[in-house]
């Protein structure tokens, strides 16, 4: 039975890796590699560092190509679901096409896979359409929310009580019911601005050499923020970021 | 400067650790221990194995009493509090008796240091008291929330909407506003019965060899989530539970 592993490297730093991912890396035939050209030089830099690393000498490393996906979409989940099944596509024909009946393929995940990632719906989708069959595996990364958090050295919850995690897009459209901090990803629009009297806990590039912290009140530390946001993704000519929210229970 | 080091250890499996926590168990020169007689003897061990296998031969390891704490108490969140500040007079005790003014001391925290953890408020209040002067880092660690979705290979949010971590007390108020997937925590009393269309990932002991997973539509699989935690419950003396919680959006 062929095996397929979706393995979380971490957020950024190759030391986030465990020892279960490296075990895994070490145990892959096959690497499916599929975000040639969408991702950024130093992240591809880093996850063949990886490779490099942890691989057995006998290890293929194969690439599709990824689809192209509309990066600012009228209808962003109908977009993501369509880009999906595209990328199932391009995921069998890798396996049928590279990997043997008693191999393993990996497929090397940013932060956790469980945590606003593709790759298990993917997966899935590759195995609902019944062409090829396998066995999978998730292994568990940091994920970028755990390191943002420890970087500021902050909890993500308060005693006995919730938080969420939500996206840019979703704050935009108020603070979420129930819950008083707050995990913010995939944020555009800078929505935090709209709430000048939480505490905010900021980070771009966290875990690279590049990472950028800030925190404070956001009525103080927002303008600046904003500026710095700015100018990051104008020298890296990209950026990734998230921020933890938290305000008066 | 004396420094401390929250290291986070992963959700129980010893592969979980990071080359990162590694590394700071490596350099550490006392380690302070706190639980002895809260936490169970199946993770002292894991902890002391970790101890052993990545740090270096003149280490110290340092017991302080953990303070007594009310299991149920009708006051959670106050009860926390006071728990909290007593293991802050330990942990500043454990500081000025054992760690020299340019030695590591690290405190091996189970799952991430950011998540259902006190180490972080523990750590800022010895600060608060200002009786002792340190540096400190925070190392994220695999969650146990990570690892019970890397398990049940299920993604924690769907695309582009939120998800809430919350309680077993909170769930039992009634689902949460604004979110149809929910990760529910320190649950003794099966809040999940409630919701029975919901799909439940549900997992006990998750990456340690005791694992037992179970997953499917709440009315059909309750009843017996229910029996195996409370055999489980009986055979190990104690139990650690954690579940994903998903409804049609």
């Amino acid at each position: 039975m062929r095996k397929i592993c979706l393995i979380g490297i971490g957020a950024g730093d190759p030391d986030h890796l465990t020892l279960q991912a490296a075990k895994a890396i070490g145990r892959t035939d096959v690497f499916f590699v599929l975000d040639k050209g969408e991702v950024k030089q130093s992240l591809v830099d880093l996850r063949e560092r990886i490779i490099r690393g942890y691989s057995k000498p006998t290890r293929k490393i194969v690439e599709g190509r990824d689809p192209d996906r509309d990066r600012t979409p009228a209808d962003y989940e109908g977009t993501i679901a369509d880009w999906r099944s595209r990328r199932a596509l391009v995921v069998e024909e890798l396996i049928l096409e590279h990997l043997k009946e008693d191999q393993q393929g990996s497929l090397l995940v940013w932060g956790d896979p469980g945590l606003y990632d593709s790759s298990i719906a993917i997966v899935e989708e590759v195995l609902a359409r019944g062409t090829v069959e396998f066995e999978y595996e998730v292994i568990p990364g940091i994920s970028s929310v755990s390191a943002l958090a420890a970087k500021h050295r902050v909890p993500l919850n308060r005693v006995g009580r919730p938080f969420q995690v939500t996206t840019g897009r979703r704050l935009a459209e108020g603070w979420p019911e129930g819950v008083d901090d707050v995990v913010v990803m995939l944020d555009a629009q800078q929505a935090f601005t709209a709430h000048p009297d939480a505490q905010i806990y900021w980070g771009a590039y966290v875990s690279t050499p590049d990472e950028i912290l800030r925190s404070g009140r956001v009525a103080e530390v927002a303008d600046e923020i904003v500026k710095v946001r700015q100018e990051a993704r104008d020298q890296h000519g990209w950026i990734m970021d998230t921020y933890i929210l938290k305000r008066d229970a």
